[in-house]
């Protein structure tokens, strides 16, 4: 497991430290998108049986590593691991997203929540030892969670949301039943991103996929605020390395320079913004993940080339930069598209790297 | 029709001209929170009834001010009556979105794109006609159009869409199907604004509900410069005043010089904003109308206080501000809570507007 790394491109730009080309992986990358991930699933019989067992994790996370040159591999896994842990009792309904069981509107059921052993979550750090074992020093391995605030939209909405309004509502009204709530999942995603380094992850990621639907002073208030104290505790080296951490506000552009001061590595930025002004705002301070749109893989191979080259110059030259699609690879897309991807930023960033 | 208005601080603060308070109305005011709207609308039959008739219109475009003291009253019709009279076939599918039987997906489907004869959307402007006259004068009638390019993610993709991969595939792939397509609606929302202050509107509103959903540099090619050449061919003048315009971009925060250098005279902002930042961004230019997070309105009447008062503070004394929310109004709103809402703006503006 401490065999040193085959290619480090992905630690070394999160650390904007030298590369000879940008690193490139892709949120979802492990997804619908690639037949052999839905083989798997049909083996594992739904999506919480292929979660919930690293055997099967692993073989899907190792997939797209398979088909094309990635920089990094993301562990295979759901973003509500921890509420499940909880004791909310995730599942599936067919053609549907995520629902809990039991939801968390009320005072009691606040405060029935606790931060869950990590023995109920031994299911992802077996996955993530099994991952790096088969991983053997290609690519780095990329542990994730959901964000505090996140995981709450969830908890209160009992599964998707457009509007947000139950969990908002709370936040609004009851800032105290909120708070506590947030208070519990931060303490909650802290040891759960720390049992995965200990397990072998080599980088983290926050997803915070509903952060954007905040107000300003909300997102302060509701999500970065807790983020800032997950990264706070965090383990941040392993294996003699820094382990970097990436937070990724879907919808954040606004709030740049306050993410960027949470005390992370790495900042993720969705397709909406011009990487060039997002590395002017705060490039001095953490380096950028992103942003291509995950709508351009459904265009030609050359539409494709061109976007990559754009953001590529807007981002500009040195290190500091970890290509990425601005949001999950859509399951609707052809395999061969992310296959030119990632070729285009591999053979394009070279000249931007060039001493 | 020519009488003066009771109450043009809408028309006032638009321009920047001093008020005794800050007008507020609210995106989607005439609409299913209010039980007498969804009176109207099972008379009508359906959502289309209701919109396709002049006498129903102006009914749910009163209903509101008669419950509320809002500071303006907004046409009722669709933003897809633009496509529907381009004879795409607009309709609504039981507890779905609006669609169209025809899509425009290919060479010869754009081919055929023409403006519609303004004829055919008569029962709009019969309808602002009636609408004015029913007002009498109390407060300002706003008209408004969707955006060419929210338009056209409608045309493209056939009704509404969660990644608009379609319309985003065509505009990264063939551009020059696109630009045709946005040329073609950029002429007829052009000339259907005109239609609607000629038939007694005295404000118009542009919503670029979907603009948000692109690349900084596809916002500015498919969306601002085509908001642009609208707003450049608008008669800015009736009955013997300005005709101001408002431009609304969800999601379009960090473009907003961008969007206050577009020609139009306010900027609507949804509530992920700071206004007081976006004040200094472009209060010198632009008035600015937003941003109350529309789930505040699920909250407690002192937290819909309270957060009034923050909106007003951060944007601070002085006029140019038009208080709305940052999104149409949730269907399941209480309707006690924009009452709240309304009376809060109305008696904590004041001391911002004093001498």
């Amino acid at each position: 497991m401490t065999a040193p790394l085959d290619n480090d491109r992905l630690l070394r730009a999160l650390m904007r430290e030298p590369v000879d080309v940008t690193p490139i992986w892709l949120m979802r990358q492990a997804g619908r998108y690639l037949p052999e991930y839905n083989a798997t699933r049909k083996r594992a019989g739904s999506f919480l049986g292929l979660a919930k067992n690293p055997d099967f994790a692993t073989e899907v996370t190792l997939q797209p590593l398979e088909r094309f040159p990635l920089d990094a591999a993301i562990l295979f896994s759901d973003i509500l691991t921890v509420p499940d842990a909880m004791g909310l009792g995730l599942y599936f309904a067919e053609g549907e997203g995520p629902k809990f069981e039991r939801t968390v509107r009320d005072e009691a059921a606040v405060a029935r929540l606790a931060v869950p052993d990590m023995a109920s979550l031994a299911y992802v750090t077996d996955a993530v030892r099994q991952i790096r074992s088969a991983l053997a020093g290609r690519v780095p391995l990329i542990g994730f969670s959901g964000s505090p605030w996140t995981l709450a939209c969830y908890m209160v909405e009992g599964g998707g949301s457009d509007d947000h309004r139950r969990v908002k509502a709370m936040a609004y009204s009851r800032p105290d039943l909120m708070h506590r709530i947030l208070e519990v999942n931060a303490r909650a995603v802290t040891a759960y991103l720390n049992a995965q380094v200990e397990a072998g992850a080599q980088a983290l990621m926050i997803f915070d996929t509903w952060g954007g639907a905040l107000s300003s002073t909300g997102y302060r208030a509701f999500s970065l605020d807790y983020m800032a104290q997950v990264v706070d505790g965090l383990k941040r080296e392993s294996e003699g390395r820094r382990v970097p951490v990436i937070v990724f506000t879907k919808g954040g552009g606004l709030w740049l320079e306050d993410i960027a001061a949470c005390g992370c590595d790495a900042v993720g930025l969705d397709w909406t913004i011009d990487i060039g002004l997002a590395r002017a705002r705060v490039g001095e301070r953490v380096a950028l993940q992103g942003n291509l749109d995950p709508a351009m893989l459904f265009a030609s191979p050359a539409a494709i080339r061109a976007e990559v080259g754009r953001i590529l110059a807007a981002y500009g030259r040195g290190s500091g930069h970890v290509f990425n699609l601005g949001h999950g690879i859509s399951q609707f897309t052809p395999p061969e598209s992310a296959a030119v991807l990632v070729e285009a930023v591999h053979e394009q960033s070279r000249a931007y790297h060039e001493p």
